[in-house]
């Protein structure tokens, strides 16, 4: 937890001046306005990415027990009382005008109940994955954002980082033959005291916030959802840290065109993050695939070697899939993550957690 | 198949000068004296590696239907018509004092056979990998051997490469703290009409000849048995290429002590080959992990970043699986990759096609 003093006051202060001074909407577009539900670390580089955007705009926050969070984001991007919300009075967003579409950066257990309660609101859902803790949670949001008429998508940076989309486009073309196989791994060392370790909160373990990368890229580069799947967990490690989720897993996928897959991930281990896409006549390796920057990929193409890393600066892809959703709900398009690849993804992890003989409760 | 040419010819008469200017065995030590058994690509790799040994020598060839190769041996190493043997009379190595050994290089379901004759001839054994296709078959190969007091070992080069040695002596004393888990991977393009593709000779698919190397480094370095398996094979190549064996799989395993571990290999993609050791601390990435030369590994250990890379010139790590052999025999000691090693492959790789649900017959 970050303390909040009058030296970081200051630094934030500096900051919000330069950030506010970024965006250059156009003269006939008002910026697109969000509120962040939960002031954590994500929210955080949401906020920041909000900052530099010329699309969009935080307005709004809502927090929970840490006063000073909301204290220190108000001030840093210049937020009214009147749009700092509690968890408890959420709801009255719906009456706040200045207010377009909720951010939600909390635990995966709460997403479901904040993004009903944002579309009942009124208000558009950009939420983070995974999008909730089972299949049947993203269907209530999925027909609850319907019924709204409010937009729902689901934060997968990949898809709109240019590298990815590059990485992608050229799979896709043909440039290493036929996809035939992919193999990904996303593991990091988690220290106890993480609510990504308390299962209540997170719906599972390494899978639901790790593993979820190399799969749902996977899904969305060979374009076919698996109907097949094999896994194992493991937990090491000893002791409570791990008591509630699993701390290892490892799993293969295959797709009815016969398309086959593994990825593994951990939360007790230090390690790489990739994803290999392997075809008839080439391949190409992404690593590191995940993170905020640095984004750089490699491998053999039918006319050479290639090999290209991303220019972005951090946090660049939370800018662009901030933007995705300001540019959906001004042309009245389709999110291109929007609620049912959130589903998807759910419906293959509890497909992988059945094949490892823990299903998902 | 090589055609055998004047070109040719002169070019490996000149190689065979050279070859046979190397050697310096000791006053005191005779050479060890090996029999090619098939002169396919593999043992023409291994004679060269001889070649290169001051311990070890090529005395002996048995040759099927392609006197072509035998003449073109003959030449290369000086070996007289007499150790020259057929597969109908190489029992009669028996009575050959010139032979000490045989290298099996054959396809993969003759491996059992030539072995238990070599060994009722009084002949030492070095086996190619897979040991044989399937584990009765191993077994009966360790039984024979014992019954007739020659040694087995199984060529697993990379028991005998330093710098495989070196990321073992690494992984086991901690530099990455506690070994958790491993990822790997072994995928190549094999064309038709590769023995390979043909059950019959080679047991299985591309776990036989691939799948195995990430499988035996896995085992090698953790230095526990798995005794739990999940995998799933795929072959999205349509037509008679792969219509005997899997094109690709993706397998999983996992020890008592709760090492998980995956890989995967395929005949139908141009790829990568490696392997990642995951420790509490660090890891280790060797690639490319199971070539003939140019091995490399990096990663981060409790100390900082790691970058090595073999100076082995091929075929090295053949020359030094052969001395060992030689040393075994010369020392009455066992080989590091005696025949229970072969035999453990070979029961895990059942478990794997088992878990595919396509057993091994």
């Amino acid at each position: 937890m970050n303390t909040f003093s009058r030296r970081n006051f200051t630094k934030l202060s500096a900051f919000a001046a330069a950030a506010q001074s970024l965006p250059s909407f156009g003269q006939d577009q008002k910026p697109f306005r969000f509120a962040a539900v939960g002031l954590g670390t994500i929210s955080d580089i949401f906020m920041k990415a909000c900052a530099q955007s010329t699309k969009c705009k935080v307005t709004g926050l809502v927090s929970g027990h840490a006063p000073e969070k909301a204290a220190k984001y108000k001030a840093m991007y210049g937020i009214p009382d009147s749009s700092v919300y509690s968890y408890e009075n959420f709801d009255q967003i719906a009456h706040d005008p200045k207010i377009d579409a909720v951010y939600i950066g909390l635990p995966n257990s709460m997403h479901a109940e904040y993004t009903i309660r944002a579309a009942k609101a009124g208000k558009h859902v950009l939420c983070e994955k995974p999008m909730a803790i089972s299949s049947a949670e993203c269907q209530t949001m999925i027909d609850a954002c319907k019924k709204a008429n409010v937009k729902l998508m689901i934060a997968y940076r990949v898809h709109y980082d240019p590298i990815w989309m590059r990485v992608k486009d050229l799979a896709r073309s043909g440039a290493i033959g036929d996809i035939q196989e992919f193999q990904g791994g996303f593991r990091a060392f988690f220290k106890a005291g993480q609510w990504r370790l308390d299962r209540a909160l997170s719906g599972g373990g390494s899978l639901m916030d790790l593993g979820i990368y190399p799969l749902n890229a996977i899904r969305w580069i060979a374009e076919e959802e698996p109907t097949s799947f094999a896994a194992q967990i493991a937990t090491k490690t000893p002791g409570p840290r791990f008591a509630s989720v699993e701390e290892s897993i490892e799993f293969s996928l295959k797709t009815p065109s016969g398309v086959l897959a593994s990825a593994g991930s951990s939360y007790g281990v230090s390690g790489d993050n990739y994803l290999t896409i392997f075809g008839t006549d080439g391949h190409l390796r992404i690593s590191p695939a995940y993170g905020y920057q640095g984004v750089r990929f490699a491998g053999e193409t039918k006319t050479g070697p290639i090999d290209e890393t991303s220019k972005g600066v951090m946090p660049y892809q939370f800018t662009l899939e901030a933007d995705h959703l300001a540019d959906c709900v001004r042309n009245n398009t389709e999110p291109k993550t929007a609620g049912d690849e959130g589903y998807k993804d759910l419906v293959a992890m509890e497909g992988i957690y059945k094949a490892a003989g823990a299903p998902i409760a």
